[in-house]
Formats: C-alpha cells, structure tokens, sequence
C-alpha cells in the first residue's frame, strides 16, 4: 500500500475523517474468532479499513442483516458449466462466491497453453478473484487421447504469473508415488506452491506417499472416514458438492456426529452446470446443506472462508478485517442464510449486469477432427461369454464392472451386440487429431430408448463420447458435433432433437447462458422422458464415463479401460482376470 | 526432496521397505484433525514418512505414551535468558520446544547487525530450527538512547535470509498508525512476510489502522477482551507465559468461559529465564497451564504446534504428518503431561549433552562506556510540591505513576530526595556512547532495604539501571557492571554482595548456565531477605522499569518519561497535566 494512502485509511480507521463507504448495522462475521460482531464496516478503495464505530461518506443501510466474507470456491473448472467463464463468475458470484480457484485442466487437454491463457484473458476483469492452479495431468493418463501434452517445461512460464497459485489436481497418483521423472518436475516446479491433490482411493501406504510428495488438498473424498485419512495426513479436505459428484452430506453427517475439528475442511464445487447453480445456487449452497446437517454456522462459514483462504496463502481474503479485500456477502439470516447482496472490492454485483463475452481466438472455435468416421466404427463383435459392462450409478461419478451376459444378434454372418433392455451401446470417438480411434462398449443404468446423446465434454481428454440404442441415431449424434465444432446433443428416432453447440474448444458456448440455459432444460427434460432416470444429470453423467482416473471401468478411443488393473482391452468380452 | 530419495521414502511409506527409524505404539496427536490415533511413526533422514502400520530398522518403542509435533515458541528473545542462544536452545528443546521464533531486538539495540549476525551464527547448529523477525525498533522510540540505528536499507541485506521469517514486533505504534516514512519503509521492505505487533494499549481505531498497515500478531495482550479484540482485527494471539509477564490465565480463562475458537491463538514465552525454565519449563508449561485452566488439551496442543507454524509460514513443521520435519516430543499422559524425550529431525535430545558455546567477536564484550561517572550524578532535588513516582507492580511490567509528597532531606544546603520507607531511588545511566546522560526517579513497591541492584539488561536500550536506598551503594553498583562489562549486581551495605557478570553485549554470560543459575539463585535469594517482595523477579522487574513503550512511566538516561503523554520530565517534581 502506497504510504500516501495508507495514512487516508488509517485516519479514516482511527475515525479522524469519514470512509469513503460504510456498511451499518449489520451482525459481521468475525472469520478469526469464528462469531458474530455488532458494527460497522468502514470501507476505502476497495479495502476494508476496521469494523467498528464508522460513519461514511456513503452508507448502506444492513440493520438486522448480517455480513460475511465474501466466499471461496476452493476448487472448480470454469469449463464444465458450459458458459464462458465471465458469466459463470457473474452467476456464481451472485450466490456470494467471490474467490475462484481455477484449474483449466478441460482447456488445457484440449487447446494446451492457449486454452489456459484463453482461461486467464476471460477472467481478467471479472468481479471476482479469480485464480489458476497449472493442470498437472495433460494427458492425465498414458491411455489418454488428449490434445496436447503440458510438461515441466511448458509450464514454467506460468510460474511466477501473480494469478497463478500452484499445481492442479494431480490425478496420476501412481506417477507420484512411483517417482516418475516428468511428474516429480512438475512437483518441484511448484515446491513452495500449493499443488491439489485427486486421490480417492488410496490405500493408507500410498496415500502417505502422495501426500509426502507435498500433495496438500483433495477434492475427491467421497466419505468421512477417507476424509479424516487424507486430513490426518496433512491434507485440506475440499468437501465438495457440485452437479455430479455430491459428497458434502457424506462427509458433513461424519463430521457432525464425530464432532470433528474441522480446521483444514474447505469447500469446492468441482464441476457444477449454470442451470444448477442458478437454481440452488453455489458455495452458498455448500454452506447452507451442512447447516441444515447440524453444522454450526460458524464452522460453515469459516471452510467457506478464511480456511480456503489460508489454504491457498491468500492473505487479504477470507475475512471481515482491517487490510482485507472488501469482498462481502449480506445473507437475511443464519436459518435460511439467503444471499441478499454481494459485493467485490466493495462494489455491488449485480445479477442483471450483463456479463460481457470476450472474443474467443479463432484457433480454439476449430477443435473437432474426425477422420472418416462411419457407422460401421461403432459396430461391436460380440465374441461369446460374458462381456465387461460399465454400471452407471446414480449420483456418483465411480463406475461399477459387471461381468455378465449380454443381448446380441446375428446380421449377416456377424454376431453383434446390439443393445436392448437395460444394454446401450457406448463410443468414444478421438477427436482431436484425426486418429480415427474409435472405442466401443457396453453400459447398463443409463435406460435411454430411442435414440442417442453426444457431447464433446468428456473428461479429461473431451474425445466425442456417445450413448445410444441404435447405431444410426449414435452416428447421427456424432456428425451432428462434428458440424457444431462441439457441443451436447440429443438424438430421438433418426432426427437431431436439440443440439447446444460448445464452439470454444468443444467445451463451452459463447451464446450466452440464458440460451445455454433454456437449450439444457429442454434437452435434459427430454432426455428424462427417453428414460434416463432422473438421478442422472444426461451429459454430466455421460462427460465422466471416459474418465480413465476414477475406477472402475471406462471407454475411451482405445477400447474399455479398467481403471484398477490400468489395462485396456480388445473387447469388452475379454477374461475376467482371476481374482 | 530430490528424487532419488523420494523413491526411497515412498517404498517405506508405503511399507515396501523398512523405514530407518520407527517410533512404535504411542498415541499421536495429529495436529490437523486435533485428535490422538494410535499408530506407528516412520521416519526417515528427519524427514515423517507416515503414521501406521509400520516397522523400522531402528525401533523406540513408547507404547502407553503420547507423541506429539515439538513445540514452537511463537515469540522470544533470546538474550532475556542470560546464557547464549545455544545453551538456551538447548535447555528449552528437552522441554519440548523444538522450534523458536526469536527477536534479536536486545542485541541490534547495543550493537546492531553485529548483534544479529552474532545471534544466527550461534543458533546455526543448535538442535532445534531457530528463526528470526529483524527488530523493527532500534531505537525503540525517539526517546532512547541505545547503540545503534536499524533503517530499512540496513536490513535489506537479512530479508533473503533463509531464517529470518519477517519483521520483528513493531511497538512503536504511533509511526506505524501515523504513517512515518522510516517505519513503512521497514514494513513495505517485509510486505508479503509476517510483521510481528506489539501493541497491548491501543483504542479501537488506532487497533484497526495498525492491523491495517499488515501487522498480523501480539503477544502483549494482557486480558481476554483485548485479545479478542485484536484476533477480530485478523491478528494473531500469542498468549505469553514468560518470567516477568504472566497473561495466560487471564486470556485461557477468558477463552474457556466463553468457549472461543482458538484457531487464531498461538503460545510464547517473549522473556523467560533459563533458572525458570529450568524450574516450570518452557512452551509445554504453557500448555499445562491453559489444561489446567480448561483448555481441552487438544486445542492447547494446536496453539503450540501446527497453529504457530501456519502463523509464521512453516509449512514443514507442527505435525506429525508425511513430510513434516520429525521434531517429536514424547509425553507421559494428558494430565500430567510431562515431556520424557524430545527429537529434533529424528535425532533425540539429550540434556546432559554439553551446549558448545561459541566465541563471541571481542568487539560484542566491551560494550559498557561511561564518561566521568560520579556520585554526584545520583543526586536528585527535591523541587517541592508532589513528585511522578514510579509504583511497581508485581507480575506486571506496566507501572503506575504516582503523584504523592515524598521524603526528602536538607543536606549543605541543598533539599534532596532521600529514599525512606517504601521510596526508593531509581536512575538510568547511557552506556552505549559515553554521553554521560544519567536520569533519576522515584520508585515505590520494590522493597529493597540497605543496599542497591543494578542491571545492563533495561529494555529495550540497554543502558545501566539501578535501584537502591542510597547513593553509595547505587555508585558502587553501576561502578561494579562498568567493571564487569555488564550483569546484574547486588550491592548490600557498601560491599558488592554478588555479581553476575554477562559480557556479551552486556545482555549474556558465557559462563555456562550452571554458573548463571546457582549465582542467579543466591543472588536472588539474598534480593528478597533484602526485602524485595517474592511476586517480583529483582532482576527481570528491574530490567522493565526503562522500557519507555510499556504505560505509565518509566526512567531514562533523559530523566522520568510519562509513556501516555510522550514526555520526558525535567525532573519528578515536574507538574502534573491538568486532566
């Protein structure tokens, strides 16, 4: 702070002048000492100068509300809500969230550094703070069909950027623990940075490896008791709760009922849709499900705060106090603990503001590659016996491995499958450099009739992924996102019921969210009446099950993967290996 | 952690090979979750690998004990201890404290950055991690007379140091609030590092404008109320427990009534002498303190571990977590808590071990310069009226100024004060540059009967400081530290009863504190049959009484100097302000 400066401030502090704006009359949440204090908050540029006996030259009136910091989603992808980042910020930031820790990990297996410094750009005026973890795993795994490769070496220039806080979420845990040379150098770039962890299932030996390598957060928990092993490890524990993966009731019911020190717990939401952040809303709503758990407020609102702040050593953030930023969030009360009004270095966000959408470089619109894709690709033999079947499982993220018989036909000398039942066919479709790799399989639980869904949303390689009870409709979806350069799209009897294009690298839209959002809803409403169950989010759903890091079983370019045994196969009807 | 070796310890992590070291069966506090897990401690090159199923090479079994993260003492300085840094260390390490955040603000106040180098040089091979905030205030205020001046640009070369944390506590409040340009430009040398406070007195605005300017700790809260009130402001709390300042009851018994969250508070001892140490402990008599007040141990347990760590940015130390320093302390219960082995990076302590002490630079031993000391110089007249006079306070190193009638006599003309009953004399005499300066007061409360003390320990310049009931026995103390080159001295009936002398820099001995202690002992003893109250230290008190930044009043080479009104008196008998 210029000394100039802070001599205004602090005569304004010590009451010898009026602040420029002040808050008054509202109940303020005292992040360090976890309570709720009577007074005003004296506001100067954008900084806090004390909470106290203030006047100010302008004065908002908060009597009978009360004042928090404003919130810290600790962990997120900007790319998995569809939009461009400056308007999910905008919505987010509505529901009180006013600190982004980013990890560009979709744009970056898609479009390397550009897509990253497309995530950085978008943000740059956002009425947030908005933050960049460098994505650790691009590929994020050896049978990955991604778009670029990001190595020590290509992040280095990214290291000292004053946005740029760490290492993402390092998802290749075996490269950790076995000290592979090109991740170690992406450890010891970011030594003295945070670097997020991805670890849900280690044993307790690998997890103390991990964490030895200085892995110091995970978002990935989805119990109490793996939580508590991360947490004892030295791990901040990201609770998080997004439109896919709900782990908040899990972890806060244990926390609860244990009445757990919950010091080093955060909150993230990982991927969560417009349409649902819209609708329930975002970190706010984090909070306000753990209350309802039994949580204390406090406690809620400290994870929600200056613990993700200190997480992520960011020192003017996270608290109600002389030198912080004057990012603050109004709420009507601590039952129903509604967001009234946000403000970002003091200054209103306002939710008909409109967001202003950034061009996009024209290189990042053009990501869709196929090479002479046809029908016959998505063909799938049917070998005899029994046949890996990925069970998609509602709400979750994990997958589950049947081994079982399956319907098939015989066309023409072929025996094929061919879906029926509960049995859909699967394809990931390699998208990026014109491989022509095509995978099928088989899933169960999904209960599409009809027709197919596609997007070009998969994790981590965003390879085209499409579910469908026929071959035509499937095929059809595919060329459908081929011509949108991306996208979502619903296939219903041989016609393109509805396709949201996702031009920007095939991962978001640029037509705004009220589009995004109107297209969503009646394409998911649809989707429902095709028989998904209503548990599954359709593309969410559909966008993990190419995720070869979470287990069980996945589909990829290459065929079926097994996430346990890291073994591809030929076809899905291969052995069981013996257990 | 290069690679090689992290291979090595992620095999006996995850129990693939033995680790080296093992410790078996005890419950380990695991600072992150404040809970106690029975497991077993792997260790490697000092280096915590895991906490489980483990088996070592070396095996210590402490089955039915408790193993906790050593302590950190959040804020001392080292010199108040008497003996040098590596005895002291050394000592205070087998009482658990392994880590020790140190002030050498005496030392730069006699001689500067010799007085720094000479405290890291010392500490570099102690047996425990020892770190240092740069003394902001050398001088302390305009009104002392110490050795030397410690600008911005003096400290730039310290600021890469990789053991200096930040800036040391900042008690001249008033230049930071008012924005004086030498004072920012010491804090904006230390702008992204900690910034240590010393501000126990402050109103409410000059509290926030002083958080404000990044100052994010104190250890000078005397009660409950203030602390709060400071931990509001975004500082930390770091509850004192030294020899002459005692405020962990007031603030524990605060905390455990109103049942506050303690994330924000921290211990320290600031001055404690190795005799005491010896006797109560160090850090760990903090925490068995606060256990016995109510504290659950727990929480005690994180103010003195992964609290203070996370306060002054250790990321490798206050846990027993994978890649934490193995700095370990072993206890026998939760109740008694008693410390039965202390390890600093895997490596016990034992405290029959002999300290080395390292030479000092001859140039820090001739640091006491008189110019023509006489008599003479003691004499105070009595003006008339009703004099300033210093009340001590037992357990308190504030002061409270009198303003009462006193003794005096007429002697050769001349009406002097004469220390009578509960009056004594009181002066302070420049040593540093031989000005010559020497001040004189009245003090009330120290007892002393049928002699004199006198120090060259008086914060926070250094000079002599001397008590008696006559002018004789004071000559013959400050003649006796002139001859030593700084100590404590007794004085009784015109012989020197003992002397401690502590030559380096006239603030320690390197006699070794075997000597220290037994003639501390005896000359302390001899202090009290002389009348000195049992509820003061002679010494430590002593030292205290020309700290002009500490309420009310205070002596100074210049004469009595009123703390709350920034003013030095010609003489006592000055006038009081009207109020």
């Amino acid at each position: 702070m210029e000394l100039e400066k802070y001599r205004l401030y602090s005569e304004a502090a010590r009451g010898i002048r009026k602040a420029p704006l002040v808050f008054r009359g509202a109940r303020v949440f005292m992040a360090h000492t976890g309570e709720f204090v009577q007074g005003n908050v004296a506001v100067a540029d954008g900084i806090i100068l004390g909470v106290g006996d203030y006047s100010g030259e302008e004065e908002i009136d908060l009597t009978g509300k009360y004042l928090c910091p404003g919130f810290i989603d600790s962990h997120l992808h900007l790319e998995s809500t569809l939009v461009t980042p400056g308007e999910l910020i905008r919505q987010a930031a509505c529901c009180g969230t006013t600190t982004f820790i980013v990890d560009p990990h979709e744009s970056a297996n898609v479009s390397g550094s550009d897509g990253i410094d497309y995530i950085l750009k978008q943000t740059e005026d956002a009425p947030a703070n908005v933050f960049v973890m460098m994505p650790s795993c691009v590929p994020a795994t050896h049978v990955d069909d991604n778009g670029c490769t990001l190595t020590a070496g290509r992040m280095k220039s990214y290291v000292e950027h004053p946005r740029v806080l760490g290492l993402g979420e390092v998802m290749d845990a075996a490269s950790v623990i076995n000290g592979s040379v090109s991740m170690h150098e992406k450890l010891a770039l970011f030594e003295k940075r945070v670097k997020d962890g991805h670890a849900p299932f280690l044993s307790p030996g690998d997890l103390a490896a991990y964490a030895l390598a200085g892995i110091s957060t995970d978002h990935e928990c989805v119990d109490y008791e793996y939580a508590m092993a991360e947490c004892r490890n030295g791990m901040y524990v990201l609770i998080r709760e997004g439109s896919a993966a709900r782990n908040l009731e899990a972890i806060v019911s244990g926390i609860v009922s244990s009445r757990t020190d919950t010091s080093f717990f955060c909150f993230c939401t990982d991927d969560k849709h417009i349409e649902e952040i819209k609708r329930e809303g975002h970190i706010n709503y984090n909070i306000k499900r753990a209350v309802q758990l039994g949580l204390p407020v406090e406690k809620a609102l400290k994870m929600a705060t200056i613990q993700a702040a200190r997480c992520y050593g960011l020192s003017g953030l996270g608290a109600v106090a002389p030198g912080y930023q004057a990012d603050l969030v109004v709420l009507d009360d601590l039952e129903e603990l509604n967001v009234l009004e946000v403000y970002h270095k003091g200054r209103r966000i306002l939710p008909d503001e409109k967001a202003g959408i950034a061009a996009c470089p024209p290189g990042l619109k053009n990501t869709v590659h196929l090479k002479n894709f046809s029908m016959e690709r998505l063909k799938l033999r049917h070998e005899g016996g029994r046949a890996h079947v990925i069970r998609m499982i509602q709400g979750q993220i994990v997958t589950e491995d049947l081994y079982e018989e399956v319907p098939f036909q015989e066309t023409e000398g072929e025996r094929l499958f061919v879906p029926e039942g509960d049995y859909l066919k699967i394809a990931a479709v390699e998208r990026h450099k014109g491989t022509g790799k095509t995978g099928t399989g088989i899933v169960k639980g999904f209960g599409l009739k009809g027709g197919a869904v596609a997007s070009s949303v998969s994790h981590d390689s965003h390879n085209l992924i499409v579910i469908g009870d026929n071959d035509r409709d499937m095929y059809l979806a595919v060329q459908e996102l081929a011509r949108t350069q991306g996208g979502y799209t619903l296939v219903e009897n041989g016609r393109v019921y509805e396709t949201l294009p996702l031009p920007v690298m095939g991962l978001m839209s640029d037509a705004g969210y009220e589009t995004v959002n109107s297209l969503l809803k009646r394409m998911i409403a649809r989707a429902h009446e095709m028989g998904i169950p209503e548990g599954f989010d359709p593309f969410i759903t559909l966008s993990f099950m190419a995720l070869p890091v979470i287990p069980e079983i996945r589909i990829t370019p290459r065929g079926v993967y097994l996430a346990k045994e890291d073994r591809i196969l030929e076809t899905p009807f291969e052995q069981k290996k013996a257990e």
